[in-house]
C-alpha cells in the first residue's frame, strides 16, 4: 500500500487569540502527509526553496514520511502564507500569499510516485492536479480545492473533478461549484460528474459523507482547547486516505465510515496545537483512544423491537 | 404522563424561494406541541386573539393535543410574525412582529397544567418564564430563549436558565450567553448555572448534547426538498421533551439520545413543507422510519480487536 499526496509544502505565520509563530513548517501535503503516516506509507509531491532545510525534512522523516518526491528549487523560496484568525476561530484572514517555488511547478512524478495505490491531489490549480492524475493509475484518488478555482478555473476544476474517486471539500465549496444550495442536491451534482463519493467538510461541525446509495456524518470531535486551525482539513483527508490505503481490503462503506473517524481524529489532533506541533509527537494508541471516544459519541440505541 | 408547554401561539406570514404563505398557524408551542403528540400528552399554554378561530383549533384536536391551556383574549389579536428566507435557506429576515395579546400575557396555569411531569418553557421574555417554572413543579424541565433576551435581559434569563433541567438554544446563544467562543467551554459554562444537559442547536448541522459526563452529536437528516425552515427548532424540542416525558423509566444517557434522534426527525419532517403542513398528517410509523434511517446513518464499526 502506498499514498501519493501532490500539494503544498509551505512556511505558515499564523496568529490566533492563543498564541503566534512567525514562520513554522505547514501547507497542505505536510498536514496530510503527517496525518496519513499513522496507516500507510507516504509520498508528498511538491516544490520547496532553499529555505526548506534539515529542520523541516525531520519533521516528516521521522514520521517515516517518504521524501524524495521533494523538489528542491535552487535560489528559490518556498510556499509561505500568513493569516490570523478571530476569537471565534471558524472566522480566518489571509493576510500574505507569496507563491514562491510554487509559481513554476511542473509536477513530474518519479516511478514510485506514479505507482501508488492511492493518490490525494490537494489544493492546487486544477490544471495541474489533472497532470499529476493523468500519470498516476492510482486505484483510489481524491482531489481538494478551494473557492479561488470555482471563480477563475471552474471548467478545468470540474473536468480533474471527473477524473477523481472521491471530491473532499468544504460544504460551501460543493454550494457555490454546483450552483445548489440543498447540499444533498448539490451532493448528487458532483457525483453525476464523476466521482463515486463526496465528502463535505464542515469545519467545527464535522464531516458528511455522500455516496449515491448513503449518506454518514460525524460531527467534529469536541476539544476544550484549539489553538490554531490551520491545516484541519488536510490532517482530516490524511486520516482518511490514509486509512482507506492502509487496508487490504474493498473500500465498503463499513471502512469509508471508519475513514471518516480517523480522518476526524486527526483533524482534531491537529488543531490542539500550532502547525504540526501536536500531530508530529501523536501516537497509534492515542488516535485508536479517540477514534472508539469518538464512536461511543456518536452511538444511540436502536428502539426496542 | 403529561407535558406542559408555554410559548407563542401564532400565525406566520412567511415567504422562501419555494413558495409563500400569508397567514399559517405557528409559534412555538404549536410547532412544539404538535411534534411532541406523537408521544404523549401534551398542553400548549399561552393567549391568542379573536382571530384564532376552529380551524386552527382543530389542527391541534386532531393531534389529540390538549387546548384548555390557550386562553383567549377578546377583542385581542393573535401574536403575528413575517419573515422570508434567502436562496440559502440558513439567512433569514424577520420582517415584523406583533406582539398582539402576547404583550400582556401573564401566565396563569389550570391545575392540571401545573400537574405536568415535564416542563417546556418556548422562548419567551425571561421573567415570564421564570413566573411559570415557579408554578410548575414538573421533575423534568427545559428552556428555550434567543438573542434578543441575552442582549436586553440577561440576568433575568441566567436565573430563568439556572432553573430548569436542560437548555435548547442555538449554539452561536450558548456563545453569547456565555462569553465563550469554545462551544464545549460554553456548554460547561451553562451547567455551572444549574442545567444539567444543554442542547445546542446548528441548524442543518443537527445538535449537540452536553451533559457533565458526556457528549452526543447527531447530524441534520439531510433532506433534498426543503421548503420552510420555521419552528425547527421547536419541532426538534417538540420531539426531544415529547419523547422523554413519554418514556416511563429515568432520563438516562440512551434516552436522552434515543430523544436527540427524535428531536432531529421531527426537526426533519417540519422543514418539509410550509408551517404545520407537514407534521399534522404524519404518522407514528413515518417517524419511526425516519428514526431508523438516522440511526444507520450516523453508525460505524468499532477496530476489530
Amino acid at each position: 500500500m502506498s499514498l501519493t499526496v501532490v500539494g503544498s509544502i509551505a512556511f505558515d505565520a499564523v496568529k490566533t487569540p492563543f498564541g503566534e509563530r512567525e514562520r513554522m513548517l505547514g501547507g497542505a501535503a505536510v498536514h496530510f502527509s503527517l496525518a496519513a503516516s499513522f496507516f500507510t506509507q507516504v509520498r508528498p509531491v511538491g516544490p520547496v526553496g532553499d529555505d526548506f532545510g534539515p529542520e523541516q525534512l525531520a519533521v516528516l522523516e521521522q514520521r517515516g514520511i517518504l521524501t524524495d518526491g521533494i523538489e528542491r528549487v535552487a535560489g528559490g523560496k518556498s510556499f509561505f502564507w500568513r493569516g490570523r484568525y478571530e476569537y471565534d476561530l471558524n472566522v480566518a484572514h489571509t493576510e500574505d500569499t507569496q507563491l514562491g517555488v510554487f509559481a513554476e511547478f511542473e509536477p513530474k512524478l518519479s516511478e514510485s510516485a506514479k505507482a501508488a495505490d492511492t493518490l490525494f491531489l490537494a489544493n492546487i490549480q486544477p490544471d495541474l492536479q489533472r497532470q499529476v492524475r493523468a500519470q498516476c493509475e492510482a486505484g483510489f484518488s481524491g482531489l481538494d480545492s478551494m473557492n479561488l478555482w470555482i471563480e477563475t478555473a471552474k471548467e478545468s476544476l470540474q473536468a480533474a473533478i471527473a477524473e477523481v474517486d472521491c471530491l473532499v471539500v468544504n460544504d460551501a465549496e460543493i454550494r457555490q461549484l454546483t450552483g445548489e444550495s440543498n447540499l444533498a442536491r448539490a451532493a448528487r451534482a458532483v457525483m453525476e460528474l464523476g466521482p463515486r463519493a463526496v465528502i463535505a467538510k464542515q469545519g467545527e461541525y464535522g464531516a458528511a459523507l455522500f455516496t449515491e446509495s448513503s449518506f454518514f456524518a460525524l460531527p467534529g470531535f469536541p476539544l476544550e482547547e484549539v489553538r490554531d486551525p490551520t491545516g484541519a482539513g488536510d490532517s482530516f483527508a490524511g486520516g482518511f486516505f490514509g486509512y482507506l490505503d492502509g487496508t487490504d481490503g474493498d473500500l465498503d462503506e463499513s471502512q469509508l465510515r471508519r475513514a471518516m473517524g480517523y480522518g476526524t481524529v486527526l483533524a482534531s489532533f491537529n488543531v490542539e496545537e500550532f502547525g504540526t506541533e501536536r500531530v508530529s509527537r501523536l501516537t497509534r494508541e492515542e488516535i485508536d483512544d479517540r477514534f472508539e471516544s469518538l464512536r461511543r459519541m456518536t452511538q444511540f440505541d436502536a428502539l426496542p423491537a
